[in-house]
């Protein structure tokens, strides 16, 4: 079974977007046992849009356009793909109606265009899109399958999940591959490698592949199978092989966030949390806000920048925060000790640092940032110093701040 | 003149790797004036190469490939290109001695397969490759520019911005291509197309294109000509007459996002601000304080999950929380002119919501969010219905938090 992806926009070929639905696709279909044997991107232009789609029709058996299915008049994809094939555009009532729907919950009238949405091939079904206007298609012609999907990554994704890969897998009743993501918190890339290197080289099925991430080194293991339950059960014993060497470092054996991870504990174990952010500026907090059903657990924040409100709300002492500044253990400590006690939880965390680009000086660099939990069991803090631009510091201090608590919170 | 790009390498058709050096070679292209109108990413194959490569030649008239330049066996791309032009590879003994001495200087003898990287078809040049072994090769043949770049983005990249760009530039006597990009809030893009749909059907020089992205509609104005200057004088005008007809809306004529926007006015005009957020969790001072320098204005926030912390920290009477619910206008705007007062900044926000999965009712849904804004020149407050999972309601209503911020603050 051979497929081929076709890029539609402008955008892309003026360097403007990144393509990362035809690495997305390329990965899923992969991973059926689909062949991709060709990426192809090409603009908002009938004629050398038809000239690709009529190779493709030659050399693949599925097609997978993206792009080019939204109101406006550049938005063409759909209306080749009907001329080439010969299909008709007919008028899909449903489609029209939910738009409508969706227009009128936002309170806006929808304008004439959009109508254009609700065009489909006949003898086409249609992909109902959760999270934008434009709706996807499928179609099944002779040995052909065609399947236009919209652009936007946040709309592609999940129809491709919930509608693309399961009609594939029925229709070509393709194998599986099955992964298991590990999630490792307190050990770098190549100690991992180092600790587990025999593992990983005497396997094929599964495949054993370590990988440094933005947010931490992570393990991913492979099987390929006929079922689900025979890949775990390829999968099953190389995990616990590898629990048993470095176990102590994994804090998510199904790839996880950390935040997630420190979420679910503390609401699993009834434990309350507040925090007092400065430097990562209100970023912890989303990232725990993230967490479905976590205001069970979380109290409130205080995003305190000013020294003023370090006093008034935290009350961190001036004449601390004067003898060892705003960035000190002894203000991080403060910090998050007074959170807990303002607001009577079982953890209080503080964060105090310099995200620069300035306020940095030879003894207190950018990057400084200190970290401290506080709880019955006492207060303790971490000094850090992360390298990068103000964002990557923010992200950087807040992944310590998670890693930090799910260290102590089984405590 | 019309280039294409071939990328090459299996490793892109599985979807393992994000491509892209598509991306910007298109961009840097088209800076130069020069139409990329196709990018296609085949396998380490011969046939499927050969094919792509012979369509190139018939209908661009700049092909630049990447990848499949290593020493390996699965590395063909030169030996493709070299065949189908009918060019012999001959041994460089420039190339041999310098890849020698790369290898010399780390204390390693040069494995036999990487001779293979000192092969170039005759007539070329090749091209330096600071960053790694593999050299560019750049070939003219009949009217026909060839390039063939590594596929690693380090190497690649300093090749293009050092040989290819100055290179194409001298031959082809490039003109330039400038784009200026206009952001709008509160008009969604088909109204947006609809209002300007005169302007943007009568030029061709400027380019004008409407987009809808996740934070927001964008125009991008694109013109091409000899130099700078001249693009200017093409694009101003044509901003002038979108700004007499939808100005309002514009609150970037240079693609800064609204946070930065916001940011900048804050501090510009000295205006101190506080955030009170609930169901927001801290996204939108996460976003503030990426704003190097905001401290001179922002003071603080409070992330206020629980009632009890709307009462304690921002003095919301717990009666007006049980008459008309957490999530109501008159707690958002007393929460507004709650934070406003306690940390007497000029500005005061107050946002809650239901952020879902759970928590919503008819009454009040999943999505409803009111967000407040408190000034010397009174309380206002604004009803909002996001769609969307808990993450993408929380960055919506951070966007709107940002343009109710931005309506107001020059007032």
């Amino acid at each position: 079974m051979d497929a081929e992806i076709i890029s539609v926009g402008t955008e892309l070929l003026l360097g403007q977007t990144t393509n990362t639905n035809a690495q997305y696709l390329s990965k899923e279909l992969s991973d059926l046992g689909i062949n991709v044997y060709f990426q192809t991107t090409v603009g908002d232009n009938e004629s050398r849009l038809k000239k690709i789609f009529i190779k493709a029709l030659d050399r693949s058996d599925i097609i997978i356009f993206t792009g080019g299915l939204g109101p406006t008049q550049d938005d063409i994809t759909k209306e080749v793909v009907a001329k080439v094939l010969g299909l008709e555009l007919i008028f899909n009532t449903d489609i029209l109606n939910s738009m409508d729907d969706v227009f009128r919950q936002k309170g806006l009238e929808m304008s004439k265009n959009n109508e254009k949405q609700a065009l489909i091939p006949k003898g086409a079904i249609y992909i109902e899109n959760n999270y934008g206007t434009a709706p996807g298609i499928y179609i099944q012609k002779d040995d052909k399958t065609i399947i236009l999907l919209p652009g936007p990554p946040k709309e592609m994704g999940p129809m491709v999940r919930e509608f693309v890969l399961p009609k594939l897998r029925e229709t070509f009743k393709c194998g599986i591959i099955k992964s298991k993501i590990l999630r490792f918190a307190g050990i770098g890339e190549s100690a991992l490698e180092e600790a587990i290197s025999d593992i990983i080289k005497n396997q094929s099925n599964p495949t054993i592949a370590p990988l440094a991430k933005e947010d931490g080194v992570t393990l991913r293991i492979t099987a390929k199978a006929q079922t689900v339950e025979r890949a775990s059960a390829i999968i099953d014993p190389v995990v616990s092989l590898i629990k048993g060497r470095v176990g102590n470092y994994i804090y998510s054996y199904d790839n996880k966030s950390i935040q997630d991870v420190v979420g679910e504990l503390l609401l699993k174990n009834k434990k309350t949390i507040s925090l007092a952010e400065s430097c990562t500026g209100g970023y912890v907090t989303h990232l725990l806000t993230n967490v479905p059903g976590i205001s069970a657990v979380f109290d409130r924040s205080i995003i305190s920048y000013s020294n003023t409100s370090k006093l008034e709300d935290l009350n961190v002492p001036l004449n601390v925060i004067n003898d060892y500044g705003a960035v000190s253990e002894n203000t991080a400590i403060l910090m998050a000790s007074g959170i807990r006690g303002l607001s009577k939880t079982d953890f209080g965390v503080g964060i105090t640092g310099i995200a620069g680009p300035s306020g940095g000086s030879a003894e207190k660099p950018v990057g400084l940032v200190f970290i401290a939990l506080s709880s019955k069991s006492g207060d303790l803090c971490e000094r850090h110093l992360f390298s990068g631009d103000r964002e990557t510091i923010k992200k950087r201090a807040s992944r310590a701040v998670f890693n930090l608590i799910w260290r102590n919170i089984s405590k």
